[in-house]
């Protein structure tokens, strides 16, 4: 019995272990504020300089779309280099019906999802810490 | 034993799928700012519509409290429909006291919480994911 | 079998329910808006009122720096009174370093953490709920 109580909490911690292996984190950018896109960019290299293999994703909806605009975009040299270090952008795709945004409207290498506070709910439910970009 | 190891494996990985059946958000309102209030009613009508059985709770506090005043509130019409839809409006009754507003000065339909700030971490507790509405 | 199965969905219970036996909360301060500080002192202080025994981190990083500085800060006395409640408060040692700040600058009692974004994930990674401080 000791034997069987100690295997299902070595188990239940493995478990619990092995999903912190890799940190992952969801940043949510839903300002315009480009002060506040700026920040977001030096958190994601500060971050991949000290955890050069973490998990990141940036979901970007509501306020934040013209951050991910080719020609809007007041960070695109910023974003492609983070797309070089592996960092994910996901693009809502409701807030780019609603400004009548298209898909090559929008930089190279991101990702689009269907709605953008459900795939923040997606990546925390999978285990993903949560930032708030922004101030 | 190697039945027992599926076994505990099994047991483990399907309370955690059962935790995620069923999308659960928290989503924390504190701004007084109307057009990220009008942002946050935007995103539970994406959310519901993408996922109609979600389970979501709106803790307003701080800032946000007019939100939910039925005097007061510039989206009274929409929360009254995120009701019927089920969404959860929890008010912090610190903050009601601090503006000395009475239950009945809020939205019917709303419930309310002792500490919003402590309601949103028992949500996370209990499997939540959360949002901080706002940009 | 079915002791086996009752035993391994006890073990897992249990060991999700320790986990929140106290409750951990990590704040991300990240303002220079001196009414968005003196509400997160609001919301400490309701926490604490609320649950004495909570545990609580509050990290400090981009412009909320002078929150923190001895010489600057408009909530030092209430910072202080978090200290000897027990609240942790961690400085982000890369928004020091960019601001060329020292750590005699900042309020006695301080932590320091290399990069504050990492702490917050670190924090969730080991339970804490996380809130975002501010509107």
């Amino acid at each position: 019995m000791k034997k069987l109580i100690a295997l299902s909490l070595f188990l239940c911690s493995t478990l619990a272990i092995q999903a912190q292996d890799k940190h992952k984190i969801v940043f949510q950018l839903a300002t315009g504020d480009e002060k506040e896109q700026a920040s977001l960019i030096r958190q994601l290299n500060n971050v991949l300089n000290y955890w050069p293999d973490a998990e990141i994703e940036v979901v970007v909806h509501s306020g934040a779309l013209e951050f991910m605009m080719t020609e809007k975009s007041v960070a695109k040299e910023a974003i492609l280099k983070s797309l070089e270090r592996g960092v994910t952008f996901a693009v809502c795709r409701n807030t780019m019906k609603g400004r009548n945004v298209k898909e090559e409207e929008i930089i190279q290498g991101a990702i689009f999802v269907p709605v953008g506070v459900a795939e923040i709910v997606l990546k925390q439910e999978n285990g993903f810490s949560y930032i708030k970009a922004g101030y």
